[in-house]
């Protein structure tokens, strides 16, 4: 078997490399488009074409309030002491709202401002057909009319090509006079799941055996972007069989995200699927986590060609190229702009050290703590999915940065909004299933618990900082036999804090019963 | 026919008025919930119950890197000068990244780290097999390795009840040893358009009748809020249809939108339905637009409780309907928090007049121009859905005010995020449809262009403003025969501007071939 060299290429020079194969492939843009009937499902659909109206909103001079539609002159010199009298039909028409008004009118005046008059003159029992109306005040052209076009005017643009469709933009194509609109058809995206290690969720699980589910997130994060995912069966490390998944699914797909195998191991054949099938483009990027990406095209049977992604096995590499490689495929083969997450500077909490060769993506904790908005690096390896699912934030540390010093201020790219952090109750210290209890029961009283495990004194050192709302803290002093108090008189001697103690957790040894192995201590 | 009355309820008292009868019909918290397999589908919906880990992620501990496993102590002493070699088998084993790790071993020595030799003592054929390993530097206890639960540890809280799931959340509920969740059910949802001037989208469109889109929307708005729609076909403004049809629907649905017929108007069915089927709870709210709304509760032939909401039908006045009633009440019966809009300040252009009874949503427009935020108040038309098309931001005038004076400071809730606000170019003055195809142009160059017709010269004086970056203007000079060039040396004297002419156009009289008519003025 041949040796596999992962490259580590830059990411710009990784993505560049990837432009211009897809544009010499003819898919730099949109992958096409389709005639859709106006549907409430077509929110997060993107306009491969302008919508021009087709007609004016209103289309008519329409009456805005129930009441008559008069000529306004009229009406002029109608006042409280000198009322003015219309003959109904001729002079005053009844009209409800967005009735068409007659051909002759010019304003509308509510019903409760005149007098309906039956033909004897007297108050009319039904105010809606009356023989004649009197008024008191002159009625003003054009009031309480929606005049044609007041909200639309026919040939005008609705909303430009690359529109991402909202609800209220629907409204406004259908008001326009259309029944369908056309979007760019959703990009078809396979996902192959590679490895003799894994199993799908709920199959036994030996030890060496990993549950697949980077594809259960790879699909559904291609859902959100806009693609059409199908998620394939696991394919096991046998490279005949990746190779023939591929290429059969090259034939109906516009792009394969194929996980893993995409290092450098003796079982790690996508570089070499990719190499067969078509061009690697990219084997490696100097992008952590997520450096063994493939990046290459592959080419179906008619001579045509289309993009395949070598997508990293650890779960939060995986993630990670998704929003790197897989995103902005999809916003531009759909015509949007790629997604941006909104970037606000923080202070670190603590040093972050960083290979200087890769651009270093650091999940962060948000927190704010009074003025001060704090960012807590979180568990590093590509492995822990869960420093995924707490990240509020990611920091990225360019190529060259060597790390950073606690107490710098970053950029950081926001996963939650600024209000969602502020209800965040920061927990340091020492863990405990209770905060798991207390982040549950906090829920319902909209408030999110954000605790990071690092041990009682630290948590007491990050009160004291003004970097944490709570520290979670068991701390013995040995010579009273009391727990926490004298730990606090030493840490934060001059901070005004509030024990509470929420558990007495007793620690020992579980035996079987009569201990007959007589374990007494470790 | 008895006349109805609009109340004039102010908005917390409505909603207050309503959550009571919610909880009274013990409809205040979530309606339901139900076990799904887990699934790419599954973004967005809200957890019901919390995920408590089942199993450790990993559930051994793991090989993080291809070498070989090893005790750390078997190598202590291992040096560039002294190397130490271990007998593979006994002391060494060859691991796969993510390969179970031998009960004996803590440490993985990545292979790129040892030297593989054969059973002569010389460098092996296959690296991955060799007799013995030399090694020259010591191996740390648990390098290179994923300890169990470096992940998640079994116990714990994955995810807290009311959190609404994102890809890699559904990562972690895999990783956990979950092959479904409990999310809360969505909630069905009746949209059942009245009256008799609606005609659906491609119908013929006689003047005086309206294309109904309302329910459109409303569908588009239920959907993204997380209950399941179902568009009624138009309903006739005939009392007994429209109280068959909500009775039925009743049956099956959780939530009733009856739209609209919510007024006061003669043909005005929906509160005497709602009193017919149930309770009439309000019917007018202190908000402008949307003021005839109407909340009620209807029973079902079970005695059972469902509400009605009576939404106007303006479409601006239905849109903001659906986000004052229908979102929170979605939110609270699927267990997830009210979206919020982010809030930012702003500089208001012109002055808005309110009238002070009502909480007035103002749609405005926002740009950037240089250091200020800038909000213009866009079409107040309750029936103007454009305004809602191009709105940047809602900025809510309280009750009791009677307005604000250009130059106030406000807040304005955003629609759109600030990054895209800041690629919009603001362009104010006279209207032409080449600012149309402006706008279409400029979307592909990543630009926005968000234009309000205001006339030549308003345009020009928002320019020496500083309250727009392009002014749109087709001003004559009479003496000179010259277009825009002396009223810009006029409005801009002190201002450094380019002058950029996009069209020169001839205005006149279209008339029949040979003007029959002998048209030659207005």
């Amino acid at each position: 078997m041949d040796q596999v060299y992962l490259e580590d290429l830059p990411l710009s020079q990784a993505q560049e490399r990837f432009r211009q194969a897809l544009e010499h492939a003819g898919m730099a843009g949109i992958l096409g488009s389709e005639t859709l009937p106006l549907d409430e499902h077509l929110v997060g659909r993107v306009l491969a074409q302008p919508v021009w109206a087709k007609i004016s909103s209103p289309h008519y001079h329409a009456a805005a309030m129930d009441g008559f539609a008069v000529r306004a002159r009229d009406t002029d010199f109608a006042s409280a002491t000198s009322p003015v009298t219309l003959a109904c039909g001729v002079q005053a028409v009844y009209v409800d709202t967005g009735d068409l008004l007659p051909e002759w009118a010019n304003a509308v005046i509510p019903i409760e401002q005149v007098e309906a008059l039956d033909d004897q003159g007297r108050l009319a029992v039904n105010p809606r057909s009356p023989a004649s109306i009197r008024l008191r005040s002159a009625a003003v052209p054009w009031q309480d009319v929606r005049p044609l076009g007041e909200d639309i005017v026919a040939t005008e643009l609705v909303l430009p090509e690359g529109h991402v469709l909202r609800p209220v933009d629907l409204g406004a194509i259908a008001a326009s006079g259309h029944t369908a609109l056309v979007a760019a058809r959703k990009p078809r995206v396979a996902i192959i799941p590679t490895g003799s290690e894994l199993v799908r969720p709920g199959e036994p699980l030996l030890p060496g055996k990993i549950i697949e589910f980077n594809s259960l997130i790879l699909a559904a994060q291609v859902l959100g972007w806009g693609g059409e995912p199908v998620r394939y069966p696991v394919v096991p490390d046998e490279i005949e069989k990746i190779r023939a998944t591929v290429a059969q699914a090259a034939e109906t797909f516009d792009l394969i995200l194929l996980n893993a195998g995409s290092s450098a191991g003796a079982e790690d054949y996508s570089a070499r699927v990719v190499q067969e099938l078509g061009e690697l483009l990219v084997h490696g990027v100097a992008v952590r986590p997520g450096h063994p990406v493939i990046l290459g095209m592959i080419k179906r049977r008619d001579r045509s060609l289309l993009p395949i992604i070598g997508v990293p096995g650890y779960p939060v590499s995986a993630t990670l190229t998704g929003e790197i490689f897989v995103e902005p495929l999809l916003a531009r083969w759909t015509g949007r702009r790629p997604l941006e997450l909104q970037e606000v500077e923080a202070e670190l909490t603590r040093k972050v050290v960083s290979p200087a060769g890769d651009e270093d993506y650091v999940r962060v904790a948000i927190g704010q703590v009074g003025e001060r908005r704090l960012a807590t690096p979180l568990a590093r390896g590509a492995g822990v999915i869960s420093s995924l699912v707490r990240a509020d934030g990611l920091l990225v540390l360019p190529r060259g940065s060597q790390g950073l010093p606690a107490g710098a201020r970053v950029q950081v790219r926001l996963y939650r909004t600024l209000e969602e952090i502020s209800r965040t109750i920061l927990a340091l210290g020492s863990h405990d299933i209770l905060l798991d209890l207390l982040a549950q029961h906090l829920a319902q009283y909209d408030r999110r618990l954000s605790s990071a495990n690092i041990g009682s004194q630290a948590g007491l050192i990050a009160l004291r900082r003004g970097e944490a709302h709570l520290g979670g803290s068991h701390l013995l002093d040995p010579e009273t036999g009391d727990y926490n108090r004298s730990a606090i008189r030493q840490y934060l001697p001059d901070t005004s804090v509030e024990l509470v103690t929420l558990s007495h957790r007793e620690q020992g040894l579980m035996v079987r019963k009569g201990n007959p192995r007589g374990i007494h201590n470790l």
